[in-house]
């Protein structure tokens, strides 16, 4: 019975190795490539670990993790869609389900019920750990964006009220995050890495 | 006070991105390239979550989590030390502790304190959260192995002594793990993945 749940889970392992081949819009603090999907996953757990103090509410770190760990993993087989990209938001939500439902499966029933409700929870932002993971992952974007001069953001035309707009979710979660995510904004708008607009 | 705290926080958060661009001697599973300490950090954390239930001894996941997330870190400064080099090993413990002073005390103190404790903890494979989660940076690399049909272990010159000899630590941590761990290098031997001697 061991035998049998651990070898799904590797498959499980296995396959999600494919993780590590989507590349996000952002670039490297380095500026040297474009950011995949797994390493982002990884840069989130150890926001979640240090920022976890300043969250508006008390948060279940566990869960938290949990959740930033699962959180983009359907990307295997739906992509990543860039969060400005309004054509790609209409289909996102049908192709994601899609994926959840391929990949997760592949998992013993229980985790997978586990794991695809982690990943619902994230998405639907209703919970506080779920606003505090959705918070981090909308703020590390702008760090990146900030280090490398506004890169991603030159590259697709994004403007000053779009990244606003994207980015006061980041409040839900933590008021401090967002009055910091604010100052990085105002201060990308003075050095002209991001055009009001 | 929390201002300051997280102007730490975010400057160790930036500095860490480095983690993206050190390179593991191992390959992904699609063979197109070698695998980065960031992108591995986050598949052992998924690999936490979906096995901890076939370790040997009862966990607390969330340590394992943060365990699994801080260990590689130190080689931003000190790189990627592969398993089989005994002339790096002499010198791993020194430039490791040397990189652990300097990017950990990048954050408030009792954060460094915590951070460095799970990595000493890590290392000494004395809890049996540190027995599990070494259990796992162990499993991983010979599923990228066997799927890349030995391509690191061929490259260099690894044989399966030195192997065996490497991964017997599995069984602290899961005696199933172990058991499947063996499995594979049987099968990669079977398979001429890996060169007996």
């Amino acid at each position: 019975m061991n035998r049998e749940r651990l070898q799904q889970q590797i498959q499980f392992i296995v396959e999600i190795d494919k993780l590590k081949s989507i590349l996000r819009r952002t670039y490297l603090v380095n500026n040297s490539r474009r950011e995949n999907t797994a390493e982002h996953s990884w840069h989130l757990t150890v926001m979640a670990v240090l920022l976890a103090e300043h969250a508006n509410e008390q948060l279940d770190l566990l869960r938290v993790l949990k959740m930033l760990i699962v959180h983009d993993i359907v990307e295997i087989d739906a992509d990543d869609t860039f969060c400005y990209d309004d054509i790609g938001a209409l289909t996102k939500a049908d192709r994601e389900n899609r994926a959840a439902d391929r990949i997760f499966n592949l998992l013993p029933t229980d985790q997978a019920i586990e794991l695809r409700n982690l990943w619902t929870e994230f998405e639907q932002r209703d919970t506080s750990e779920a606003k505090f993971a959705a918070a981090l992952d909308r703020l590390i974007p702008l760090l990146h964006n900030y280090h490398t001069e506004g890169r991603s953001w030159r590259e697709h035309n994004i403007t000053s009220s779009q990244v606003m707009q994207r980015n006061r979710y980041i409040g839900e979660g933590s008021d401090l995050l967002w009055e910091f995510a604010q100052n990085i904004i105002t201060e990308a708008i003075e050095r002209k890495y991001l055009s009001v607009g």
